[in-house]
């Protein structure tokens, strides 16, 4: 299904007078503390999120899925969804792939589909946490780190197709989350399963175009319970640095032990010039894959405001980051979902965005401990919401995307187009 | 030090027409979702949170420990701290004493001072976890619990003895922090230690006025670092229900394992009718002390939207539940600290008070996940900032207390008055 | 398959002499400590732990399962798997099955079939984290606790229907795990969601027979990760005081957040009367269900301590506890792994019953922690897997069952037999 | 107070005959599995931990310290306590001293008791965490990483300090933990604490003897609770590798977060040849110094495997390791709490040494996991204390040490001797 234009203009239009009162007060606010608000404006529409494709079905947990009903069984149909989205709520111009679930069978056919929809395509997903039905190797052991050097090499051939069908869509990265590891104290010998994955990766960047980067996810359980390959930063840097110039860490906030300040290790990361990208997501106790901030907000903030921050003095040339959702919905429509994520991280950069830098600057320079915490609070206190409604206003967007989908009745009419059954793939 | 309302009004004067726009906002906003904003303003100055005397100088962590200056020597002194605090914030009109270190030399003297400050005596709290200088048996390896019956029942008297000052000071309640735990497997049997306990606290429950509450805390660990005999929740209930109905459970937001939801243990006891009271701080991971709000904000306001609505339903007959804060400050000043911590309650206060509970009620009735979270995020993300000014300001408190503190220099008079060395007992 | 006795025989045979040196040692040197070793080789054979149905095949992670080949895909296969465990452990004496993959369409054929195996039916556990092909009301918003009558009226139905099929099969006890929790906060009213699971189990509760248990399992998270509705023992535990005399607590080593206590909750448990039954199996991360003994054998020694401690003097009357294995086995021969369980929890449990509890208790009520820490490693070092051989041989099985296990080609028979393919229902 | 050798004789003549009995059956089963006994004696002799100065007396907590007496109150009085514990062990040839605590005012004095006693200096530690009397600038807001430039260079001059008193002693390493880190967000700018601390540590480099190593320590939290400068092995890595080839990382095994998997840091610290050195101690929450093994024995024996599996295929050429023990005694006699972590610590080196490295290779390239887990197991099983008496007794040390020291009333010798009351310096 389309949405088009009038739509959202009518909808806007029934909440503009409110809208107007909540930004004027917000506008003379922000200006009043020396807030340029054309500029933040600007900087909150750059900030655009990726959408994962398997994000876009139910997500399950080892003990069943309930399906929404309506989910995109095909890729075109996955790359709808990703339009609509952005249709709404003008924050997310792209999409990434996992292969081999989203093999484009049609690739410029899919690519012609992106552009007419204002989008185009992310990083690529290697995926070897699985055996494909056929496979003539496993991955039970092991892909990258596997001690046989057939299940390690299918694994290398895997990495090196996903990103010739990166190549076709106009991809530029290809993430590896290697779910490579150990279960029992024994099974690995912790030393071979490194050199093995460094040797493989070694063999994938050497298959990367020249403008393209690798982006190393690092996590420190699930699915395997006793050790992992890549269990932290630490491990990922070291890989990405063997590799060259252009491989970098990614973060997926939910890959950490409890109570990690992920902050840190992102300044550090910028601080290196190595930091990649994003798996933004949401945790109490472990990889959740929650919405953005549903149950750490301020964390999610301070990982804006280390960005920020970082990019501003960005002395080792850290490229660009790129900025994904990985996300999975048990519960909900993972469309309202998807839009959730959108708000609570640009909520946050907002929220960062309005720091007092200099003051802050100054307040640690002098030690001035009471002071530094009042103005990182003063920021995250602030309610930024009027602004970005504004300026999902400003791109064509609707002021409150959540209103506007059920206004609309999206789910309803996907189903209806749809059917009840349909089953995306997915975690 | 005195603050008189002079200088207050002085003071408040300078910021009174920033206030008033900002106000003027919140007040059109939160009528237009049909809240009453006089009665908020009336449930906000209700709130009122006990300041520990430990609390009024620098606290230390066992690698050291550095002094601001201008500490209380005294607990005249402290008192006057605690008046202090009061002026300028209205937000906490108790303060809650630590014996021995916070005997009155002459109670009605303190008890008088108070009165004349505006503040009364919260919950009196007894101390087990150090031997004073010629104490007859040690609680090095216990107090309530302890093996040796000698040390048994010197904690006994202590606690009764704890009792006897708050009677003099208008106390109705005792506090008991149980330190008794074991660092090694098989130093203690765990079944006997919980009986000794349970037989302690019903001696001290004895002797208890039948006006007066006897507070019951858990921890996880340390002071002891394999198990404490009141480790959690569920133990406390079992040792408060044994002992009768004047015994609660009192929660110390900072003793509590990993990734613990303690917004559900609020919750239970609030439904069982046993939450007596709070000890507010923060932290990241374990019982770090820290200033409310400054780590996990949203926890905060999760927190009190539990009691709010357990409160409202209060089927059990809860009783009123005391609030208290427990901070230990090392690098901040510590009246500083205390208002940034009264500030951050009231706030999470607020936006928990603005919850639209019939709608919230109607969406998980309904199994709308998505609607239940944003109507959670909805409050949350309000800035009330301007309404805890404006209930402050209807008291006769500073606009913004942490601008006034700054403005009158006050710890530096503080330092005047009282020297740069002075040691105020605490941790 | 089946193994005879003289298979048993002529392997044991073999490693005799070997074994005769290791016993007599080991004999020689518990007598000098004044150990018993009759009664204790007869204590080891009473402990007989269950093996649950859904263990028999490979188990899987929300990110793909890797079957093993020659899984047992009907009850009376799974049965036969028990049978040959069994027969080769002879500790094993019982299966735990689950309801409704093990619905036995003949139930007096399969009871047959278990007495010749020599094995009886443990607890059957109920399954409402999925919903069946057809069912009327989903239990995506829970099931014993949704807000909707409907389905939690057919969770109780499930229930009810569950105990009839154990009362077919001779079982006395019916296992309640309840995933129920929410994902959002906001999404789940805490004391609601109680009051509906009180109620629903009451209900249930009335539906047990006279000679029947109720075990009630807590865990605090997954597959909801915000809350669960019975998130700790202590709330296991009011629920099961709620319900009546006949109702216990279960406890899930993998239940628990991270650095819990668990032997203290067992201690507490076994005080108050109410600890029904295990699930064993061990992890480092979260509930990650692997091999028993795996990553914290000495936990598992201390949690057998407190329970041999805790029996020995059973003031409140607990009854015996049922133990039973609960783990998933991704990456091993799933019969294999539960030999090593049952090797694991004999050890502790053998280990543990050579604990001097004269000397403990005299060092504890001595404060000598030195001592007391002694006296327990003393044990947990003893290397006491001769006598676990010596018992099994005793009653028949094999003195190294795993050695037997691979001597014999056991698994490949059963993937000759059974195909490579079938699948066992399980997580 | 001194023991001499005749003591020890006697005592072991006593405990001769078991000793026989035990250390024959074990060796008869070594044998049998082709490990060679008498290296195995060797290589464990090899094994010498050092005392570090401050784990001589008492430690304490923030909430209290109580004195067990007889503490050594001077250098002199600490390195005959250390004299003492080798005399008894033969297994700690070594001491670690803690500046400005220990600075030796008499060094050749020092330095020849210490030749008398068998024992030489290992790394010497500095101490910014506190504040000295007088002195210029404070560490309350950092040392090596402070904004003021002034507190930084005290510190660098004090690292300075103590390897020149290292010089005098014959000491070849100096150990920098960092207590720096903020514990609020805003504080610190992670990026210029790291810098900053990089530029000290370049400093104190400078002055590094070429014969010296620097071990750089990390912790995630404590004292600081929001943030730490070296948070983890991968910013203590950072560091080392930018200061140069004489710099290496010491791990703590206190300082991670919970559920972190160290012995896969150790085994990659090796991989890379910059794993410096140990602090050993047991922790089940967070830095809590108990002694080794007492906790998680079987972690300590994967510890020591991938130590002995890195240092046996040690391509990348890193250093022998310096084992020290770094644990604080509230509840025990120091000395005693040390013997027991001594003879834990080469118990795991024990069972480490004999598993099956070739069988195991074989396993897991073969990837059969069962098989992998039962060799590991098979070692950590296997009762390897009577080759630890051995050990001992072939260098003149007791069989049984806390038997001797209990036997011969030592600690009461030492309060005769000190008195009741002096307190060492020390945590």
């Amino acid at each position: 299904m389309r949405i088009n234009n009038d739509q959202i203009r009518e909808y806007n239009q029934r909440g503009q007078a409110e809208h107007s009162r909540m930004l004027g007060f917000l506008a003379e606010t922000l200006e009043k503390r020396g807030i340029d608000v054309n500029e933040t404006i600007n900087r909150l529409h750059e900030l655009q999120v990726a959408i994962p494709s398997w994000a876009l079905g139910s997500g399950g947990t080892r003990f069943g899925r309930f399906p929404v009903g309506g989910e995109p069984g095909t890729l075109e149909a996955k790359l709808e969804d990703v339009g609509l989205l952005h249709k709404i709520t003008q924050a997310t111009s792209s999409v990434s792939l996992h292969i081999p679930w989203d093999i484009p069978e049609d690739a410029s056919a899919r690519k012609k589909q992106a552009e007419e929809l204002g989008i185009r395509f992310e990083a690529v997903n290697s995926n070897t946490f699985q055996d494909q039905p056929g496979q003539p190797y496993t991955y039970k052991f092991g892909s990258l780190s596997a001690n046989d050097s057939m299940s390690r090499n299918l694994a290398v051939e895997h990495n090196l197709e996903v990103i010739k069908y990166g190549e076709m869509l106009g991809s530029k990265s290809i993430t590896v989350w290697l779910a490579d590891g150990s279960s029992y104290p024994g099974q690995n010998n912790f030393r071979r399963a490194f050199r093995n994955t460094e040797d493989s990766l070694h063999k994938i960047y050497e298959g990367l175009p020249t403008d393209w980067k690798m982006l190393i996810e690092y996590k420190p359980y699930e699915p395997h319970f006793y050790s992992t390959v890549i269990q932290d930063w630490g491990t990922s840097l070291m890989l990405a640095e063997s590799c060259g110039k252009q491989a970098y860490t990614l973060v997926d906030l939910g890959h950490h032990l409890p109570n990690t300040n992920i902050e840190q290790i992102v300044s550090t990361l910028i601080m290196r010039g190595r930091l990649g990208g994003f798996h933004f997501n949401d945790s109490k106790y472990g990889d959740d894959d929650l919405t953005c901030g549903s149950i750490k907000p301020f964390q999610l903030f301070l990982i804006c405001n280390e960005i920020i921050d970082g990019m501003n003095q960005n002395t080792a040339g850290n490229p660009p980051i790129e900025w994904m959702i990985d996300a999975s919905h048990n519960l909900k429509d993972p469309l309202v979902d998807l839009m959730q994520s959108l708000e609570a991280i640009r909520l946050a950069y907002a929220q960062a965005l309005i720091v007092d830098r200099e003051a802050l600057n100054e307040a640690q320079s002098a030690n001035d401990v009471s002071r530094a915490q009042e103005i990182i609070q003063d920021a995250y206190r602030t309610d930024m919401r009027p602004l970005l409604a504004e300026v999902r206003k400003q791109h064509g967007g609707a002021l409150n995307p959540l209103g506007f989908y059920r206004d609309q009745s999206v789910r309803e009419q996907l189903i209806a187009e749809r059917g009840k059954n349909v089953v995306a793939s997915g975690l």
